[in-house]
């Protein structure tokens, strides 16, 4: 049962053919401009950027059908491709191909009200839902950070800041459609909001990264927008003691929307960024959702547990605009954290650890960054046990890249000695396959060798991800 | 990639050889007593029970990984038992076979208070585990009504009361281990609370009825039991007030962690066995979980609804001994339901469809037993737009078993024209195969059983469930 996966190799001739006949078929919606395809390629520093041979922008899924047909006809990766925020490599060509940019299928199809759910296209994104949504008192929770297609935050499994309060995209997706790599139509679910009827393909395909089909429609659950929203902010002497306040916030069952963990370091980037003059130490950010009485039940419990433990003070307001502010400064994280070394590449990456770990793992982590001397803000979804590290490092300097990559890869070890997982929420892609087999053992990266062939007996479907 | 399943043939030679086989190994765990044979296949009265050839008491790993190369060696099927609560016939053994019992292998192996996690053997039934859980104020939500199996209840993605708040098995499990159908030992997941590592195997194994692979180890999500439960009941003018009534409650938000609908049938029933006095309309029991102050915030809210609706009087109560006397006679539901027809059988069936079509599916279902002449109360999760019917059919009236049989399949296609789904929680096992195509589509059935094919080429595990 340990069927080996087709090997990726570029098929040029495949290639050579295919290209001309997806031009014939979509006209000025393929590209083949060295600029578009570098563009679909992976965008982050740290990952080589893999460029496909050419980009179709779809609007339907029959065009989705068409692009399927000729490349496998012709033997030809097929890489679906959202708004290119995945952090993995997800996107690349390792084997060329054809990019299928989603983009611009990407209307609402339809929104239940009365069910809380609502039907999109893949091109979709996170915002424009919200958008579309505020005038009708609901809103989508998945928050990953950047604004990126729901049919992208599906296949990577996205989660961010609001997972700990309403899951992750696993939990809030009720039904897909997709087409698979032999051309089929394939419908995942019904639109009730749980069911029995037998394997679960809505969860096969979310976190499957492309590789056993393209989705075109998408069923998602919403939620009311809260009747009340308040946020608090608050610092604390060590990040043992911002994680053990996590813990025992949780552990409390006091529902926070948000609890995101910032340390030091990462507090001192967004001060200089978003000038906002916060005490440079481990700091909490936290927001609240529910009715007047419960936000304001919630911030006290929590702001309870924080002065248990050292922290203080707990700033806590009710104030849109201060909200939007140090939301904004955390979601800025990134470019903030850049700011602190000008010139230098981000490597981003995350794990996801027990909470009862969390304190140690964070610490632990700290201080391997500080042995090797290098320069990465911590900031971390705490709730769930997940944070991120980005690593600072000058791309030219080999010695600093060779002790990023044994950061990282200490870093993926620590959270697997500790029964966590290699990646929270930005995937294996490319960057992580090798922590797979370590984290999950052989059977399972088999099976998923297995349930791979079966679906994608040419390995057409994004080629090179999650399993090599 | 159509492949198909490898038939359901009985296989005696096959059999007689394992079963001394199992003797030898096992000695007196391994049963093939009638009584006990029987009591191991489907013990319901409206699908034939068909024994299996043999039972096995496992209570380790080894133990089943045993079983499964003794009958993986003769071509024999295996079929996973827990406590023989499912009701679509998912422990027959059509061909014959292995039923591996679970009972005995059935050990709390660890509690992780401080990550809300616990990792059992999947012979643990829910009250066995929150029996343990109660002194350290923790609890597992998911209450099917039947003191099921944890193991059970992962294979057929059990659901219940409680997953209008809670969710269902597929939110609930964290990881799983089980043996394949070749004899290897699988891990879906870390402990981490969340991962983007690949395929969601978890979420594979969950709902698969045993087709896939044998649970052999459980960890699950944990709660804080709350620090103040309340419980309501509030009868309404009609099935369809009382739908209204639960939409609105969950349109805004409202955090039910009950939302149970009783028909006046059903209420007949319950007040003829439980002694109720209850008003003979339909009628929502509610139950509130939260603070003190939540729980009383919640049941105002909803007694405001109800009233807007026609509802009330709305009974509210704080106390635990008041609580326990209304949900014990919602779960003897089945059993007062019997009641109402002394000597029929109970046929148990449900259906779930989007809530926006929840009064007109139990109107219109209503209206159709009243057609059929069919005596059959209906109890609903109606927070998730979930209700069962119990058909109460005297067996021996072919002309009653002919109309319950063409109610159950106008109930199963009328949910389906509203976009549910013909099984909200009691999977499809052997009864409703026949609607899985109708439902999804032949890709989605065909992908499942190419699935199957490649976990289990002999088609061993289960055979003759889910998939045809």
């Amino acid at each position: 049962m340990a069927v080996p996966l087709r090997r990726v190799d570029r098929n040029d001739d495949g290639i050579a053919t295919a290209v001309p006949v997806l031009k014939q078929r979509f006209g000025p919606h393929c590209h083949t401009g060295a600029d578009m395809r570098r563009q679909h390629g992976h965008t982050t520093s740290w990952l080589a950027n893999e460029a496909p041979d050419a980009v179709v922008f779809v609007t339907t899924a029959q065009d989705v059908e068409d692009v399927l047909e000729i490349c496998r006809t012709h033997g030809v990766p097929v890489i679906a491709f959202g708004v290119g925020t995945s952090l993995e490599g997800h996107v690349n060509a390792p084997a060329g191909g054809v990019s299928v940019d989603f983009s611009q299928m990407n209307r609402i199809i339809e929104v239940q009200d009365e069910d809380l759910t609502c039907t999109v296209e893949p091109g979709v994104t996170r915002k424009q839902l919200n958008d579309f949504l505020r005038d009708r008192g609901l809103f989508f929770p998945i928050d990953p950070g950047a604004d990126a297609s729901l049919g992208g935050m599906c296949a990577t499994r996205a989660s961010g800041t609001n997972a700990v309060r309403y899951g992750t995209m696993r939990d809030n997706v009720i039904a897909l459609e997709a087409v698979l790599a032999d051309g089929r139509a394939l419908k995942t679910a019904s639109r009730a909001k749980k069911t029995s009827a037998g394997y679960d393909l809505t969860r096969l395909l979310i976190g499957s990264e492309g590789t056993l089909g393209l989705i075109t429609k998408i069923t998602l659950k919403l939620h009311g927008i809260p009747e009340a929203i308040s946020a608090a902010v608050c610092p604390f002497p060590s990040v043992e003691a911002a994680c053990n306040a996590t813990i025992l916030t949780i552990q409390s069952g006091i529902p926070v929307a948000r609890i995101e963990l910032l340390d030091a370091l990462q507090i001192r980037a967004v001060n200089a960024y978003a000038k906002l003059g916060l005490p440079e130490q481990p700091t909490l950010f936290l927001e609240f959702h529910g009715s007047q009485s419960s936000v304001t039940d919630q911030s006290e419990a929590v702001a309870a547990i924080a002065e248990e433990l050292g922290g203080g003070p707990f700033s806590f307001s009710t104030r849109a605009e201060e909200r939007n502010k140090l939301w904004q400064a955390r979601h800025d994280s990134y470019w903030a954290a850049l700011g602190l070394r000008p010139g230098a590449a981000g490597i981003s990456t995350d794990v996801c650890v027990p909470i009862s770990r969390l304190a140690e793992c964070v610490a632990d982590t700290q201080a391997d960054l500080e042995e090797l001397g290098l320069l990465a803000p911590i900031v971390g979804h705490v709730g769930d046990g997940n944070f991120h590290t980005l690593v600072l490092v000058d791309n030219d300097n080999a010695d600093e890249r060779a002790k990023a990559t044994l950061f990282l890869e200490r870093l993926a070890e620590r959270a697997l000695t500790m029964d966590g997982t290699c990646t929270g929420e930005h995937g294996i892609g490319q960057g992580k396959i090798k922590y797979l087999r370590r984290e999950l053992g052989d059977t399972a990266v088999d099976v998923m060798a297995a349930i791979k062939s079966t679906l994608d007996p040419q390995n057409i479907l994004n080629p090179g991800k999650i399993l090599s």
